[in-house]
């Protein structure tokens, strides 16, 4: 009985340090649906949050669509794609995107992967997606675009194994995003609020980048240093103002 | 009264071999209504299915806006367009596109015939509609262009009878859709699922090619292996992720 | 007694000729809701119909943004724009569109002025507005241009009286709508359907035919004869499918 | 216990001196969400109207998304940009656009600050913002571009303290209007719903454009007489008929 009990206070104590707090769970759940309902995600893609006390594990959902997430369906990941509590459910086959930049990158602690149609011609053209105002501020050092194609040749398009997502990594490097040619982009931030926050105005940066180049050839983008200081005054507040509105209307409080 | 329930016994049977699946007359109605949520059709347009148990007949709405269409406004159709129950109810004038194309192709269970403002453009220039992005792949090996006007002169456009109907048909012949200049596009597929997410990505796909050729004269298309590998490893899952939330958007459930 | 009931009759009679058939006012309350819902109308703009028993009246609405007409907030003009029943109520200032119109072309029994922005640019370029697919027919003779400069000098833009109104209507001509310089469209037809229904394909087009422009320079438009023939046939069929979905909808039934 | 009674007398009066009139706040709490149903904010930006009592005050919101805003969120303002009633609440950090603004422009009542995605091209390019029909008239006489980095060098891009104002209204000038270069655009007007209604055609006049400028080289604007004439016609008559609608459904009454 005293073994039972010290049994129960292990599997307590095991409990309490893999299960994500709450508000994480509550946070990526909104994630889900405040992107759907920006635009960001249709009917596919994915966002993943590393785990607050398990920093080598990840959170993402089982394979659904993004509006219909609830906390419910989601599962915890370790680095090699592997589900730790499936139960038998499907998993996004693009999983190893999310883990091999956990991985390898230690600040990031939220991601997301997406295919909002705005953002695709500047991984298919030679036109660089660059801060056309301050809200994109956090592309100032670029936005490297990932090609499958180069390391893998002819494939499905999908990261769908380690190797596939340690070379998006690597394009990725110390960026904010990757773009993948033919395919969406990656987003990640150092906490929900801000990948969700960046991969909303990445989306609306790119439309304006657009109209504005139809409008003229001679483009005025944030420069290195104004994009810089944005960042250094705590890039648009970390999101907090738009997420708590994002959150309220996707959750439907 | 034996004779009588003979006669109702072979009534009974005759309903039972011609009556589709519940299931297909559920998901026909859920195309009717995600195919007009996700803005493909408007008050114009019509999907259908080929009948699963009498492989010579489809299943598709009276004359009606899709976005109005329930179970009880479905209609069984034999190959020359004619309707076997319909009551007097009136027909789309336009139903020799779907009688033509299942009589032509066994393997294509599913038609949808659409009006999408962003396709027109394709059908009326000499740009050929690519797969941008791999959602798109399946139209990796081209999307043929019908103008009817090439072989039936000055028409009021619609394809309203059967020869126009097999002119149409030998057009897309083994593609997955066939742009019709000047009037609009015909998707097809092997699933309900599958016709309706090509055209919501068609549709899709067109805007991106627009905006991507609007920013530069070089955009990388997904290469014939890219787009033929998306389409052995699956298509997008057949839609079924999508296809999920689409239908329980468009129930209201 | 006698003499009061027959002052009663005799005024009951008189409301029985002028009071126009409820279908009518049904149908146009619906209208001023269906093109704000389709996004032809905003807080400006308006639509008209000629009075059925007296056609030398036409009943629009007070002075009100369209989203909020109901039953009770249309009146009945005659010819020179005089209200008959606006007890003080605010006139729209551009209702001589509507009265000279009327008056100059007998077959016109519906009347939209709108602002749909994607209309603007065809009314402010030398780009002419031409029907890029069948929906469209309707502008197959052409779409003339006013500008009310070249009759009326500086002004400040409004059609607010009879001769800018019957300016409008000689532009108009036989033609089923007009462009504005720098203000908008007026669109006829002769029934509130059909006048709806131009209107909204007629932006359509607008919006596909500038896609279709950025595209290519080589772009193939309905030819004159397939334009004829798709009237010929009953312009899609007179919008009844779209009109009984619009009204559904904007009447929130 | 009299001296309490003075007391309390003396903040009474106070009260009633500086305390706003319901309707104004009203109207300001309107303007937050008619600028977000529309889709001139979004989680950013900020409306604000002088105080009508005391006319060196101004009445804005707290730091929050414009959505989420009532009256209970509406704080008051001096023109050195401190709060009478924050009670340690978090304030807009660009608070010294509207406080230089109003201090500079005493026919000013209400100031916009936003972000349209569709503005900022015209602050990024050398391709000026014109009326290209009459809902835009009131910038008729041009729209100046602030450049913080011609006075303030490489910055964080906010205007976030008195000297930015000061620039900032300077740059206006005697305008309706400033866009700001990489950020966003300033929008004023002598009542709430004209600020809100010059934010509002703003926004559209610039879409027009942008699409009319695609479409042909040769864009006619409104010339300075028609503009003029649009204005002293009232301006869309204050843009009261719209505003009652923008507020209805704002207000969801």
């Amino acid at each position: 009985m005293a073994g039972s009990a010290v049994l129960g206070l292990g599997s307590i104590v095991r409990v309490q340090q893999s299960q994500p707090p709450a508000a994480l769970l509550e946070d990526l759940t909104a994630a889900y649906r405040v992107l759907a309902q920006e635009g960001v995600l249709d009917g596919f893609g994915h966002v993943s949050a590393r785990h607050s006390l398990s920093p080598s594990r990840f959170i993402m959902s089982r394979s659904l669509a993004p509006e219909l997430v609830t906390s419910g369906d989601l599962l915890e990941f370790d680095f090699d794609g592997n589900a730790l509590n499936a139960a038998g459910r499907a998993l996004y086959s693009e999983r190893f995107i999310h883990a091999e930049i956990y991985r390898a990158r230690s600040d990031v602690r939220a991601i997301v992967h997406a295919h909002a149609p705005s953002l695709i011609p500047f991984g298919v053209t030679d036109v660089p997606l660059r801060p056309v105002y301050h809200m994109a501020a956090f592309i100032g050092s670029g936005v490297p675009i990932f090609d499958i194609r180069k390391q893998f040749g002819g494939t499905d398009m999908l990261v769908s194994d380690a190797p596939k997502g340690q070379a998006l990594a690597r394009t990725l490097g110390d960026k904010t995003c990757v773009l993948m040619r033919g395919h969406g982009v990656v987003v990640v931030g150092s906490t929900i609020p801000i990948a969700v926050g960046r991969s909303i105005y990445l989306e609306l940066n790119a439309r304006i980048q657009t109209q504005a180049m139809a409008l003229s050839k001679n483009v005025t983008y944030l420069d290195a240093e104004e994009a810089r200081r944005v960042m250094d005054a705590g890039e648009n507040r970390g999101y907090e103002r738009p997420w708590e509105l994002w959150k309220m209307k996707a959750m439907g409080k």
